[in-house]
């Protein structure tokens, strides 16, 4: 039986987590996932085939990077983004609002688009719905979202504002989507920490009908309390037969919070921005592996990780490739550290299979509770 | 049939060119080799893995480094420099000298040894002929180095002087050595372009009766036609049933060069340097991957290289790596780079042993002259 693109298959829930598959053209995505981040169509230190290795399944891309350097027409030309950098896998793209707001230096916010600055050479640049999913398209991508307006998640006011045009654009990105045969696109929901505001943008964006929904403004400055509390509020209102996607978390005790309140997919820089300034993501915590008592540390990183960097190098080496300012540093913690959360999620997927998530997520909460 | 630890094995001749075979303990190392550089116990963006697939049989790290951070004494300690690095294969490790002398800030140099100050932190430290081998010994590779004192190629006053002192050294180097189970000790022959000086050093050298030779104080600023000028005259005054090794050289014309001169191994930073600088070292000459003309080019680096960077990536896809500054520009040049100098040596031992070099050797250079 083959399945239809960009369905959505259930297999198993427990309390509100659960275990799907959503298909792609580059292969079934098994949910729970956590995608690690190639912003300029590299995940910074690793080769794909590293990537593969690893078990990661899905690669995120940056829409606003990608435009700017090396273009999109470009990519396109070189036969798309999974091409361009070898990774045969789904791959999903965001819209570049995030980064025009993060990076970009904002010329004008306007109800048609945003004209911006290239944090590269200062050039001027637009961007509209219609203009971001046309990048999209061009770049490729499995999974494509819709292109928002970013505000401060505490700021009742400009949040209702930005809402209802990230409502009306999002209505625009849906009818500039031409391809629906290649790549699905994504509905943002919005909101801050405001729950009317949640439950409003929730309805207005699931009654476009996407292929599946992101929650969108949340890991961005807020705290854990009020991120868990908004994700509680906001996954019931949204379909349930679609994937749902926590834009830019991933720390162990948010994918495993995440997944408790139904949530499918997460991606984040964490796991290989951490690994390049030396900090190791494990299931007691984080390590700063430049710290001195590793320096005669014959063990590895995690006694029960199975990544490539724990079955083969020591702690000791670690550090030392640290503090010599080796670069391959970066390359080994950052297998670790993505390999860490890949596999989390591939647990969290095999427990609400067998029923046993509660206990799973209870136990690995209470373990970085621990000191190492 | 077990051969003999440190035994040489000539399996074919052609001119001067040799197909040999030289025993370790990690290992029979089949020559000509070329040695990627492990300068700080990691060849810089490549993990052992990546080394051994792309076929690298030989590295090399470096004492100086290794003495300063982390120290000989916690290499000891974690194994020795194979277990530390998770290199198995076999290793080599200069004796410190050169990088006395070219990093290091020499405070004093009498027969004794020389002190130096640390170029990390500026601390004082003095290595001996007894003190370099102790070091080495405490790193554990297959092949270890003489302690010698590093002259001018063309001041023959001072050569002459040092040349002196080297062999004085290589004989107190040579009662240091007291693991000859485990270690081989190879002699260097120094003498700048000076005939008269290499003929004198290398009689001195030989007499001292080592399991190898090496070639030093050359590719120090000297012309070609001098370097291979006394390489010629060097190599048949070196014991012909010994491996000889020609030190910190490593370019395509200088590998052929060298074999058919008599050279069995060599080693360089070369490969892994030009990669981080964004060149590609092909069988046509040099590629700067950064430039413009490759910015839509979907061949890869060369048509002709098996690595697993010209198997998967296009030179479009390299250039915006350097374009970009991402790490993973300079692990897939390193690849490619390394690859196209084991890979060159690789090719020589076989032509040699078809007998077939000089026309291997003479089709190879001829394409270097040839434009891109």
């Amino acid at each position: 039986m083959t399945q239809e693109l960009f369905s959505f298959t259930i297999e198993a829930t427990e309390g509100n987590a659960r275990a799907g598959t959503f298909i792609t053209r580059h292969g079934a995505l098994q949910t729970p996932v956590f995608a690690p981040v190639g912003t300029q169509a590299t995940v910074k230190a690793l080769t794909p085939r590293q990537l593969e290795e690893l078990g990661a399944t899905l690669v995120l891309a940056n829409t606003y990077h990608l435009y700017l350097r090396p273009g999109d027409e470009l990519i396109a030309e070189m036969g798309g983004v999974h091409e361009f950098m070898q990774w045969h896998g789904p791959m999903l793209t965001d819209s570049g609002g995030f980064q025009v707001w993060s990076l970009g230096d904002i010329n004008e916010v306007d109800d048609d688009g945003v004209t911006f600055r290239s944090h590269l050479d200062g050039s001027l640049h637009r961007f509209t719905p219609e203009r971001s999913i046309a990048i999209q398209q061009n770049l490729g991508a499995d999974i494509m979202m819709c292109f928002d307006e970013l505000a401060d998640p505490d700021n009742y006011d400009y949040l209702k504002l930005a809402l209802e045009r990230t409502h009306r654009w999002a209505a625009r990105c849906r009818e500039a989507w031409t391809n629906r045969d290649r790549q699905a696109l994504f509905g943002i929901v919005q909101g801050g920490i405001f729950e009317d505001l949640r439950a409003q943008s929730a309805e207005a964006i699931a009654s476009l009908d996407f292929p599946g929904y992101a929650i969108g403004g949340l890991s961005v400055g807020e705290s854990k309390e009020d991120m868990y509390r908004t994700l509680e509020v906001t996954t019931p209102l949204l379909p349930a037969d679609k994937p749902r996607y926590l834009m830019g978390v991933g720390t162990v005790e948010d994918l495993i919070h995440g997944v408790a309140r139904g949530v499918d997919i997460f991606d984040c820089v964490l796991p290989t921005r951490l690994a390049r300034h030396g900090a190791a993501m494990t299931e007691y915590g984080r390590l700063n592996m430049k710290n001195a008592r590793f320096a005669r540390d014959a063990a590895p990183i995690s006694e029960t990780c199975d990544c490539y960097t724990c079955q083969t190098f020591s702690r000791a080496y670690i550090r030392h490739l640290l503090k010599s300012e080796e670069m391959l540093a970066a390359t080994l913690l950052s297998i670790h550290n993505v390999r860490t959360l890949v596999r989390l999620a591939q647990e969290m997927r095999a427990a609400i299979i067998r029923g046993e998530f509660a206990s799973f997520a209870a136990e690995t909460l209470a373990k970085l509770e621990q000191p190492v």
